[in-house]
């Protein structure tokens, strides 16, 4: 900002906007970095402001927009690829001041939020009203960050994900303004209206705008939920009964793959017993009737591919403990290796390409002496392998680092993507360049100039 | 094209890209208007051409982009906002030559067409896979086509639009170059890899690029369907009971709402005999055991709300005959006065604003002595008004067009969009600067030009 008449100048101006609470420098910009720190270096940013409104937001943009400073969208820092780091500096925008659910539209299934809102706390908004947000990417994260990253989880396989349940967005753009992406307070379920720049906005990873607030589309609390667990004698059969449970229309909630690393992991960590071996975490709603016939369906699916005898979780408490610990699995991981740092990687590959993907990304492991327990979304072809490594051992890094390319290569070789839900961020710009082709990425490269000529949004991520 | 060197030295160059047979002037150009020409003023192209491939495609849009000339893909013709009008004359590709069905991949649930390919087309060759797509707006669409518009139709409320169903799009784009919305090949059921260019092309209706190829996501057929007809003493009784659907969590498939006048019009032209009132089709699809559940719950809600014993369907043929009369709404609508056309107009609204803009919209066509019966896709909040004009009677043409205004208008205030799966096409413009407000449709202007920068896709359609 030394070139643009120094901060000196900047910070007044952000003080007079947002108030002397509102702006900090040197200790506060040190509680500003993600999750992720242990691959992607910390980058705090110059400057950090805690707006209170799309106005405040708006008008703290025009600043920067003016002096050419870095704006980097921070909601609460739980994503997993470098997202908030401020590789040019400039000013986070902090957006955890902004935390209130806006109009809640029982009998339309819908519900507004700003960025401080958090998935845990929206469903405990809505507890008295039978109505729930199942995206479920298992950290607190903000709804809105959820939608800048096109977050989804253990939920999506039947509802979608973010891409999906996100109706309308409010976004400050790079110069300050701000739009509605399907227009002010509209909430139709579905429209045909002009480009679909809620979509667009939906997993730009703050590169295109700061989302400000998010319509999200709600679900009625299903009668009845089951959990159950079962064990396969290999990664085939355990993908094999995936496969077929789509197949018969079962409207499975979640269908959990844990590899017999991930399960001895969170049988240590959690005090738990499953034998080790690949696993299923099932989940089921709907009323006490309909659970009857999914499990009944299922678990003949899941004997008939050499499945042990489903393990139940049937009422609240169990099934909290049962998800508890798929949820734990990054601190059970992080628990093989005391002292050690933990990445998660993501992949995702068509249903059919799981069981080779697995199985090579597991000899892979090995031959390389790497710790990576295997957990995913095996419903939607997506997992992840959480890397647990001594960060001061640069060569394990450095071989952290190549498998985690040679992963990405393998789901491109499987007509799959170099990430299914954690984004692209910092560490996988050049594999989405080799995901897409030369001129796609152009495509992107033009929106990118049409909405931010300055490349001032969250600069160095995505593209 | 006179100015650019005239027609006789650019059809050399076409014939020379797609034989003599794949380029037309003359009579073959009167076929290619859409079905809307009730509204719509006919306007033919130029030249049609009948690419056989996607190098064709390209090859030919490049000599159009050469000289200056305007692109019009085309599918079927069904569209109904007339996308398909050559403002500005030029190029109409029409793509009925490529209709080939590719990369079937059943396990994964995912297959990808041509342009020429319809949907009962894709249906019928799925017959003994176990497999089906969804998606159905009422016409045997291109499919292509139907990712163009953002179609959805009868089943959206449980399978969703096409937004939800495409995963990849091959696209020509103005300059001639060939791009992959997800990258070449892939088909992952999700992904967070950079820009969703995909559902920036759904629905740009022909304005960003021509789309070549389409990826879906295919479903399994349920083992069991039943349908049902209801009637109700109100349209507040019929909403409030898909309301109540909805909300148990009912997976139901179909929910469709018809007015009195439709519901009279159809017994008419199908020789029917159901109660002229309010009516809702239902159609429920899942196990045997399943859908016995399913029906006891709706049936349970729909007689609290004042609602009649179900009118079953249970057999394929009698359900056929059903969803047929359903399907011939618009011929059903045309034949109450014969010698009239008709244009269906479209918008959507959150459900609970369902009542009072469909008892609104009663009201003023009786005041302004217009013949529109109401048919819409109830679970989603979007329904039609079928409007039967004489068009030689030009004053009421123009109150038509100023009925549909109202009736856009009406959505918009009630927090609705103006066109919830017809698209805006030629007719709805001046409704989507409205609905989205002058900044958004800035960006949505400046996404087209960088795109598009000598405005030569469909130019006049959307903007």
């Amino acid at each position: 900002a030394s070139e643009n008449g120094g901060w000196e100048r900047v910070i007044p101006a952000f003080r007079s906007v947002c108030g002397e609470d509102g702006v900090s420098l040197g200790e506060a910009v040190r509680e500003q970095h993600g999750r992720d720190e242990s691959v992607h270096r910390c980058c705090p940013p110059d400057v950090v402001v805690w707006p209170r409104s799309v106005e405040e937001v708006s008008a703290l943009a025009k600043i920067c927009h003016h002096h050419h400073l870095p704006i980097i969208p921070f909601g609460t820092g739980t994503g997993l690829e470098g997202g908030v780091g401020a590789l040019k500096g400039g000013v986070c925008f902090s957006l955890r001041n902004m935390d209130r659910v806006l109009d809640l539209h029982q009998e339309d299934f819908d519900v507004s939020v700003e960025p401080g809102v958090t998935r845990k706390g929206l469903n405990s908004y809505l507890r008295d009203t039978g109505l729930w947000f199942p995206v479920d990417p298992g950290a607190d994260a903000s709804l809105c960050g959820m939608a800048a990253t096109s977050a989804s989880g253990t939920n999506a396989v039947r509802y979608g994900t973010m891409r999906e349940n996100v109706l309308n967005l409010e976004v400050v753009l790079a110069d300050g303004s701000i739009i509605h992406t399907a227009g002010r307070g509209r909430r139709p379920r579905k429209t045909s209206a002009g480009y679909n720049l809620t979509n667009l906005f939906v997993g730009s990873e703050g590169t295109l705008g700061v989302i400000t607030k998010t319509t999200l589309r709600l679900y009625g609390v299903p009668e009845a939920m089951v959990s159950a667990v079962c064990t396969f004698p290999s990664v085939q059969a355990a993908v094999d009964s995936t496969v077929q449970v789509l197949q018969t229309g079962v409207p499975i909630a979640r269908i959990e793959f844990l590899d017999d690393v991930m399960i001895d992991a969170c049988n240590s960590f959690n005090s738990l017993s499953y034998p080790v071996a690949p696993t299923l975490f099932l989940e089921f709603h709907g009323t006490e009737k309909s659970l009857e016939e999914q499990v009944t369906v299922t678990e003949e699916i899941t004997q008939a591919n050499g499945g042990s005898d489903f393990s139940w979780a049937r009422d609240a408490e169990t099934r909290g403990r049962l998800w508890k610990a798929r949820h734990d699995a990054w601190y059970a991981a992080l628990a093989l290796r005391p002292g050690c740092k933990a990445y998660s990687t993501d992949v995702c590959v068509p249903l059919s390409r799981l069981p080779q993907i697995i199985v090579e990304t597991k000899e892979d492991l090995m031959l390389n002496g790497l710790t990576g327990p295997i957990a995913g979304h095996v419903g939607d072809g997506n997992f992840h392998c959480i890397m647990v490594m001594d960060p001061n051992d640069q060569d394990e890094v450095i071989r952290v680092h190549e498998f985690t390319e040679r992963l990405a290569r393998r789901a491109l070789a499987l007509d799959g993507t170099c990430t299914g839900e954690h984004g692209v961020g910092l560490g996988k710009r050049a594999l989405l360049r080799e995901e897409m082709g030369p001129l796609a990425i152009e495509v992107m490269q033009g929106l990118k100039a049409t909405l931010d000529p300055k490349n001032l949004m969250n600069p160095g991520k995505v593209l």
